[in-house]
């Protein structure tokens, strides 16, 4: 069973058959043409020399079909992370500190043994803390900054900058070097690419083709894209009109090595391999869960982060750069028909192929063609309507949202993760440190209580009735302190206080104190303190403590116990609301 | 009434008459006698001149009359705020960077700032992070490291050392220079001091006086040790023979002075004066408190915060240092029949006359008499029941209290401080992100509904009834969506799943998006969604989002009616426990 657990292959190798394995072959095949043109475009997005992409599609796929959980995740370098891949070399490599190919096999390497040190430790639950409107946030802004960085390859010129603020500077005073065959190019492929992703699937369906096949082929774009300016690159001799070019890269597979411990240069890059760690973990995660759902799997979110470190290990050993589960290559899987792991090993054997026979070929593919093919693919993670409903459902999400994308666009991407979970947590222990409690009384007739400030309701000058809606803990226990207080301190003819508890799931060591404090200053000023509906497992707890060996009044089991015992019904009077 | 929230004293100086100034008179001669050594052996703490402790009883006193909300609550040094200053102090001060005095006096400004801002943005609720095992821990730990810094004026010898570790280690080391006179001043001074506490106000009370008058006068031994030990080192020459002596310090009122602008050392002292001020926030304000509880007032925490801003202001431009309420002072403040802050103000007069008129005779006072006032007063801030009672109420906060008690002592008292709150903070996030949820069934023959695992109730296979008991945002969301999609995973039969919400007070915008997410892959997975016993704020939120409009399944007012509506009653089984 534990095996099992940190093993999955075991879970499903036993079970495989030819009716699978042929099914895992056809996903892996659509899955390698698509993977081809996307390993190398986050290449060069990531600013690394094209193999480098398609190294990150080997190993890693095997690796995770080893630890993995998901049956339908699959993995390479997604966008985002040849972003935070980028943002985090930028400086070190303009500072000469380190080649940016040693760099990204640092930052997957550290990454990789972070996943899965928090895999071991399961501290899968840390991510949670990344709120959904600070990743949603964060993707919008990223996806900008990212199709900005790629329009220097659509134009032919040279910019820089890791964020909007800087890119559009730069590229306002290199505009003027534009040269016309790139942007004939990079203009052609976008047009394409758009017209596929908007007309593709109809196009080819009123040409024969059943549903399932006719939108998988239109995803088959980027491919087509690239073959043809390929041909035409290599045929009109584009490179000596100033197209930039893939250029020639090494043939062959990459041989494992590790690179050398350099301390200062790990430090530099810690706080990025851990964003980028937990950032590709909650895309992986989330593409997992939807496509597990669909066919009632589960994925294990703590073995999630030991295959995905895996991946990343693989990658670090093998020349490659931070991978994770993708989600436009794992729907494509997953829409293929992969049944297993298998089919994420079969591509890395398809992949391996490309890299041994096809780079001749790649040597003539325009950076432009690969511009477009990031542009078109990152504009679908601009996500305006999330922003609106945020808004329009809560201002204090939304303000974490606005934060985040903010920051990550005119600061950097990093700046802005941290400081919109920073917000969303601070704004959540606000929230939490001053927790609903209203007084109640009842309502006439029956044995309910209701809050007296919205309800007609019997009420009695002697005893007060105040009931929490939340767990009680050191963020808030002064707060009910406070609340007591001044009840009591704004009515002179209180004798008894009942704090009404049906909601309060937790008492902890800050609270009980403050209930100690709150027992002792009511005697001191005259008042007895009651509790009444105080759960089992609170109560469980409290047995023992001072607190009840001390209290001046009674634990009730109802409220309405209470209320018989401690009123004078001809002092009673309704409150109107 | 705004004016009169900022400004107290225009509540209660209209109504002030002779009677509450006799009062406030006799309260203030009392606090003074006190004050006199207290203000003096504080300085020697934080290592700066006996003056400077003087200087912090005047102006913080009128300042915190202007401004505090405490009618009660006396200013000065106190010894945490002392053994912080010196902490923050000592690197900078050994570096050569700054003089104790000015560091001091920068500190004081700093703290002040910090604390007026607090209160004007309304930030009081922030202090409630320091929960009380981590605010016990760090005070006993202090309180230790306190009594250790003054054993070398004990013995007169030379120690250093800002944790327990170094002290010990540099007492160990000068252990043999020790000074037999001093160590007699000092020993003659503790064993009178804990005997006057252990047993003064019994002999008083054998002697014929009231109860009150003796428990006031035992309290003042400290300033008979000051006499009694100035007059024998006056007329016995202690300081030839070895005892060292205050000394000559500047007769006469401080002078009004600004520092001057250093923006590198106040970048410096910015952490230390945050934690200082907050640390003196948290200590003033459960004096003032429980104080105020007595005679049913109320304080205000954020008008307390820049009374206490004021009053660090206060000291900081007369050459003083920081400063807070007080707990011993308060007390006897209180004791003494203190009715307004004109006590504090009266208070402040006294110092005054000390300062001008005293200062030759404290010259002759021992700083062996001085340490054993410190030692005496900290020893009663060691609470080892409290960590007892927190070991045996919660685990998890007794890991908070163990960790800043460890640090400080082994480390530092800011690095112990900042730990503290970083690990209760951190067990609180964790423990709110798997909140507890079960699965429910039907108490047979009723309209309840109990847990599945813990109590015999009816079930039905088709239909899953989830009770979730927190609020759900995004700490939690993704765990409810793990929590559903195991639980349909599991339970193939599975047509309905019914989340029951009375316990949710709360819906993000992250939870909100996980509950679409989870009725969407339910969807596809075949399962209903329904929801039940939603409560009104959080439907009135709902209402007009993407949930209810796509959901599958309806909202159901009680749990009950979905039963009613959703079973197969010839499917129902009875669970046993």
């Amino acid at each position: 069973m534990r095996f099992q657990r940190y093993l999955p292959p075991l879970q499903w190798l036993s079970g495989y058959d030819r009716n699978q394995a042929t099914k895992d072959l056809v996903a892996a095949l659509i899955v390698t043409v698509l993977l081809i043109p996307q390993s190398l475009a986050y290449a060069q997005l990531a600013g690394l020399p094209a193999q480098v992409g398609l190294y990150a599609s080997l190993l890693p796929l095997v690796a995770y079909a080893l630890f993995g959980s998901s049956r339908t995740l699959s993995v390479g370098p997604v966008a985002v992370l040849s972003l935070m891949t980028a943002a985090a070399l930028a400086p070190l490599v303009r500072a000469g500190a380190v080649d940016a190919v040693t760099g990204a096999i640092v930052l997957a390497l550290m990454s990789g043994l972070i996943l899965v040190a928090m895999g071991l430790l399961r501290l899968g639950f840390l991510a949670n803390f990344l709120s959904h409107p600070v990743i949603s946030g964060f993707v919008t802004a990223s996806a900008v900054v990212i199709a900005a960085s790629q329009v220097k390859h659509l134009l032919g010129i040279n910019t820089s900058g890791g964020n909007l603020l800087e890119l559009i500077q730069s590229l306002a005073s290199t505009m003027d070097q534009g040269n016309g065959a790139t942007l004939a190019v990079g203009g052609a492929t976008l047009g394409f690419l758009l017209l596929a992703r908007q007309w593709g699937k109809r196009v080819l369906v009123s040409l024969g083709l059943t549903t399932r096949p006719a939108e998988l082929l239109a995803k088959t774009a980027p491919i087509w894209a690239v073959c043809v300016s390929m041909v035409l690159a290599w045929q009109l001799e584009l490179g000596s009109l100033g197209v930039r070019l893939v250029g020639e890269i090494p043939a062959g597979l990459p041989s494992l090595t590790l690179v050398g411990w350099d301390w200062a240069l790990w430090q530099e890059l810690a706080l990025s391999a851990l964003l980028i760690g937990v950032v590709g973990f909650v895309e992986s995660v989330s593409v997992g869960q939807s496509l597990a759902a669909k066919r009632r799997e589960r994925i294990d979110p703590n073995q999630e982060l030991i295959g995905l470190g895996a991946a990343n290990l693989g990658a670090g050993v093998s020349g490659g750069m931070p991978v994770t589960g993708g989600f436009s290559r794992s729907v494509v899987n997953y829409d293929a028909g992969a049944q297993t792991p298998a089919a994420g090993v079969f591509a890395a054997v398809g992949i391996a192929l490309a890299t041994v026979f096809l780079t001749p070929v790649i040597a003539y593919l325009p950076q432009a063609t690969l511009a477009a093919t990031i542009i078109v693919a990152v504009a679908s993670l601009i996500d305006v309507p999330a922003a609106i409903r945020t808004w329009r459902y809560s201002r204090s999400d939304f303000g974490a949202m606005l934060m985040t994308m903010v920051l990550t666009l005119g600061h950097s991407i990093e700046t802005g993760l941290v400081a919109g979970v920073a917000l969303s947590v601070g704004l959540f222990l606000y929230r939490t440190s001053r927790p609903h409690s209203a007084v109640v009384g009842r309502v006439p007739g029956t044995e309910h209580f209701r809050n007296v400030s919205r309800h007609q309701v019997e009420t009695c000058p002697t005893v007060a009735f105040l009931r929490v809606d939340e767990s009680l803990y050191f963020a808030n226990a002064r707060f009910l302190e406070e609340r007591v207080l001044e009840l009591v301190a704004d009515d002179p003819a209180l004798r008894h206080l009942v704090l009404v508890c049906p909601a309060v799931n937790q008492v902890d060591a800050s609270a009980l104190e403050s209930l100690e404090v709150i027992n002792e200053r009511l005697q001191t000023a005259g008042v007895t303190l009651h509790l009444s509906e105080v759960k089992g497992p609170v109560m469980d707890r409290l047995r023992g403590t001072e607190l009840l060996s001390q209290l001046s009044g009674e634990v009730f089991l109802s409220t309405y116990r209470a209320w018989q015992r401690l009123i004078e019904p001809s002092a009673c009077q309704r409150t109107s609301v």
